[in-house]
């Protein structure tokens, strides 16, 4: 039996002390938490402040003494640890409450500290009305100022954010977002959240794209937000939400390894440079599955998988963390936006060589009533077709397509293997034909050379090196908005109109999500015409890129 | 270009008919359909019949006008074919509504008649009261007698059967179903669906299992239904739903291979024993990709891949069919069973040594509001861990989970990538740990030998050779109903209570799903009692495998 010592009591760390009971009935497992509450719910804390979740107590996953009397942990809350000395193999503990401190040693330590939301040295950032959520009692400090009512301030569109852009609709404050990159929910490609952006404008949110905050000042009952545009807005209070920062410094301190850019340093059986010390969660560095490098993703699904590692690492045994391939998902009323891999900016800044198709896709039988759309994205190796990751946004089964990619991605499967997916089908729950076999239909043409395409923001540049762009829906899809300069000949007159079409010049064919222009595409590239490409996601890829007021064609003015 | 002839316009025959045109702009394809309708939504007509798809024109997925303007088919409905003239290769077909007779020469031939309700040669099986439900003809009649009111039997508790109880109901029809098998949905494990057989009781519903019809007759303004179980019901129609048999006998009469008991022999390219003469859908026979025998599944997923692979191959494209997984999914109002890959009774029928565990997980956070329940069970390879199945039911999240692990067993994954697997979360779609994870956590414990397990079915033995079955849960939930003769000590108190347990004896551990069941597990086997195993599932796969009113232990009474 060991003496395991747990820094932190949440995601990693309680996972890993109830592993460690599991594998060993006699170890000692002190559970060390600062706070007031063992293993809460972080993630539901946004829709506590909503609403959504009406009690406290919900959010109490695995509550004290469940750990100690099921699992006979030794938790030890508002305990802080202050520090580690590896030579002798102890660690220093404040006893928050009474300011006592004491030394425990240990056979193997494990280090879940988890991670620190940002707060930049701002003018007024520690404000009393500019909060951050991490734990239940900045949750009960945002609801009690969220039932008050008013205006808030949210910087920050990311998961959390949005996630408390929603919650504070739900209780009826006027919400202004700021957000200093051009779109919100930065992990995804622009063009895949765009909608989002649209949803709360839509809803009444005051959305700032591309505008941070440069100063907050007390207000006499309130608080003002300066931001970047020159712009003071005054606010009840605000929420930051512009990252979190890995709790490192105790292993810092301590003389472990620790990434230049943060992020204790980790082998894949969670041991960091002190073999007898492990770390897990927020606060590590984790490879990447895809591009194969290092980098943070603080979910909480790693963090627990990892704590569960940590655990058994312990105990000599060899469960590997395979990295993360950062699969999230974040909804927004109805809206739900997930991905997993690689988006294509995170290929272009890995150098990884990719393609990318769309397809857009009702999410069960178009015949069956309620179907939604999803706007799926694929990335891929454009050589050997090799999954390198998806997107998805749309309302209902966005969570399952991506879940589906998501293994297809951990074993390492190509876009030949998602057009043979065998998936559930019955009416209400998908297609003979899924989301999944689709998008692996496309991305498959394309590797093939079968299906030639263009993306919306290369239409620019070709049309002014003398392309034709070819709209083959019908006369009113048409009329209701097109891309510039195109002619509509629909799909059913193409075959007798072919000699309207110039062979020599490059044609862009387009239609409202890609099937038609294919069919064109086809079409033409067998007549004759063999500078023919499909605008891949047509229309609707289009506009989402481009989130502009509908275009609306010169032959529909 | 090529002259191909496709018989059947429907899933398979229409969706090998449009790729075959993306293909070659050229060729001349013919699509020879002896129904009214070609490329219909047969999955649909159920829920046309219910009237949750209020418009039959929804059904129409590519109307004729649709085929010939946009991909240049040649659609010819009402046309049957009658023969094939390999030597020649020529088909005749007969002009259904003139009764006129003419020969089309063919280069390739794909055949895709699907497969027809069976009808047995019993007494009054051809009344006009007697329904089976096929074609557009079939749901108008239904649909007809459905709204009529009045009574119905259902014969057949499979997909069809369940399907049309479910809209018949939403009629106010009452409904009785025989099912000659002790289950419903008998491709699923009997205590998979026993929640099924309740709801459908629940719902009214006469269910009448081992039962299955003897003779029908006519009644003056109604029909009788005889059943093995000497009982006359009278109804106003009959839905007779008891299966499907390939429609192989144009291809048995042209001398092409077909198998003994049924189904057009094809190799992976979809050819038949003629390499001119191709056959995809509800006719062929295929290769399971688990069991690697050949066997029948009449579903539309691969029927309209194997289309595509058809017109891939009579362009010399190498396209290949990988087989089937028999991944399924039936819904019954809120219910949903799905599954893929092979049930424990498929493996023992193959003769495949495998170990099945069983979870019942939330479909999303437990703490976030409408969190349901899944029963999720995994059959996997003892040895290696490789899944071979899985199957579950509950309400939503479903269809996710069966697509998540339906994509592991097409990878070959193993119960340990299950365990790493990283999917989508956020509260309200999945949790940290995802039921697939979970899943994967338990097969993977027992694959290790972590957690010896014990199953409902073998109980009884065991205790008669002398096992002590402790039940760990809380007193209240004891009182609620437990196995006979167990001895109630909760988790919380084991530790302390240890004496009290004999050391001598088996001892077969259970809770309310595994979890703490587990748990004590743990604790006793490493306490010195070598003979503990878990039950997997707990009580709730107890009470589905016996689906017995609950058993009141004696402590409560
Ligand atoms: C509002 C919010 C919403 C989120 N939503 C999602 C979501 O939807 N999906 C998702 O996957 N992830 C979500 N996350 C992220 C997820 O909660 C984290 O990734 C996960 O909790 C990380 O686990 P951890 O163990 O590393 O850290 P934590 O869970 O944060 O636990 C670390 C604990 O260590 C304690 N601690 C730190 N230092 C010391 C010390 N020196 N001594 C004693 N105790 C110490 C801290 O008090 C803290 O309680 C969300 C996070 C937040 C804040
Ligand atoms: C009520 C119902 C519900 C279903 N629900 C589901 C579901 O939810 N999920 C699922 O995956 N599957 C479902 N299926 C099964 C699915 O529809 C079939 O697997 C699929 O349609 C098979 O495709 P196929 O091309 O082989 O045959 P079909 O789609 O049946 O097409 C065959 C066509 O060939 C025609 N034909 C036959 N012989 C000739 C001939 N000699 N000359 C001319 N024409 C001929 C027939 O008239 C028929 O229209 C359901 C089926 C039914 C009947
Ligand atoms: C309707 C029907 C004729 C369509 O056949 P189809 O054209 O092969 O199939 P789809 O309409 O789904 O389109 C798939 C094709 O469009 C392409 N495609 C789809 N979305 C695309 C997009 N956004 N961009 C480019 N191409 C796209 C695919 O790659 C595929 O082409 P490929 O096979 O050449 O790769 C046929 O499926 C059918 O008859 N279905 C109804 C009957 C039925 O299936 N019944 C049982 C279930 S109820
Ligand atoms: C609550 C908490 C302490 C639980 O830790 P845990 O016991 O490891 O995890 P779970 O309760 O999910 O149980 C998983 C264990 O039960 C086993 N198990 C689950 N269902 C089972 C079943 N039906 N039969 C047998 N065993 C089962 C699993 O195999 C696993 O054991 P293993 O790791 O030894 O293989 C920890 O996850 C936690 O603190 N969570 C809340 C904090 C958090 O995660 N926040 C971020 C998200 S909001």
């Amino acid at each position: 039996p060991l003496k395991i010592v747990i820094v932190g009591a949440v995601a990693g760390g309680a996972s890993a002390a109830a592993r460690a009971r599991r594998l060993s009935e006699d170890s000692e497992i002190l559970l060390i938490e600062r706070g007031h509450e063992p293993s809460f719910a972080n993630c539901g804390m946004p829709y506590y402040i909503g609403g959504e979740i009406a009690h406290r107590e919900k959010l109490l996953v695995a509550p004290v003494q469940l750990l100690r009397e099921r699992l006979k942990l030794d938790v030890r809350t508002r305990h802080e640890c202050l520090s580690i000395d590896r030579a002798r193999k102890t660690v220093r503990i404040l006893e928050v409450d009474t300011g006592k401190e004491y030394v425990e040693t240990y056979d193997r330590l494990i280090l879940s500290p988890g991670a620190a939301p940002l707060r930049p040295p701002l003018p007024g950032v520690n404000l009393p009305r500019v909060h951050t959520l991490r734990n239940l009692s900045d949750a009960d400090r945002l609801l009690a100022a969220s039932k008050a009512g008013g205006r808030a301030v949210v910087v920050g569109g990311g998961f959390i954010g949005i996630e408390m852009v929603e919650n504070l609709l739900r209780r009826g404050i006027k919400t202004t977002l700021l957000e200093r990159n051009p779109q919100v929910l930065t992990p995804w490609d622009p063009e895949m959240v765009s909608a989002f952006a649209e949803t709360l404008r839509d809803r009444g949110v005051d959305l700032r794209l591309g505008e941070e905050v440069t100063a907050f000042g007390e207000l006499p009952c309130g608080i003002s937000v300066e931001t970047s545009a020159g712009d003071v807005l005054e606010a009840d209070f605000v929420v930051l939400a512009i990252g979190v920062r890995p709790e490192d410094d105790l292993a810092r301190a301590a003389g472990l390894a620790v990434a230049a850019r943060g992020g204790i340093v980790t082998n894949p059986r969670m041991q960091t440079s002190d073999p007898d010390i492990y770390a897990v969660g927020d606060a590590v560095e984790v490879r990447h599955v895809v591009t194969k490098e290092t980098t943070r993703i603080p979910l909480a699904g790693p963090a627990n998988r990892q704590g569960r590692i940590a655990a058994d690492a312990c105990f000599g045994r060899t469960s590997t963390f395979r990295g993360v391939q950062g699969t999230a998902i974040v909804g927004l009323f109805d809206h739900t936006a997930a991905m997993t891999g690689l988006s294509e900016k995170a290929c272009r800044a890995a150098g990884i060589a990719h393609e990318k198709i769309y397809v857009h896709p009702a999410h069960h039988a178009g015949y069956y009533p309620g179907a939604e759309r999803i706007s799926l994205k694929l990335v891929f190796d454009p050589q050997d077709g090799r999954v390198l990751g998806a997107q998805a946004v749309g309302g209902a089964g966005i969570d399952k397509r991506i879940d589906v990619i998501a293994m297809a991605l951990q074993a390492g499967m190509t876009v030949f293997d998602l057009e043979e997916a065998e998936l559930c089908y019955a009416p209400q729950f998908g297609s003979a034909k899924d989301p999944v076999n689709m998008a692996g239909f496309v991305a498959a043409g394309v590797v093939r050379g079968d299906q030639p395409i263009v993306h919306a923001d290369q239409i620019e540049e070709l049309v002014t090196a003398g392309a034709y762009v070819l709209d083959v829906r019908t006369p009113a899809e048409f009329a209701r908005g097109a891309i510039p300069a195109a002619i509509n000949i629909p799909m059913e007159e193409l075959r007798a109109r072919l000699q309207e079409l110039p062979r020599e010049r490059a044609i862009i064919a387009y239609c409202q999500v890609g099937m038609r222009g294919y069919l064109a595409t086809r079409v033409l590239l067998q007549s004759g015409f063999d500078k023919v490409r499909n605008l891949s996601g047509g229309y609707t890829t289009y506009r989402q890129k481009f989130a502009a007021p509908m275009l609306v064609s010169p032959a529909a003015r």
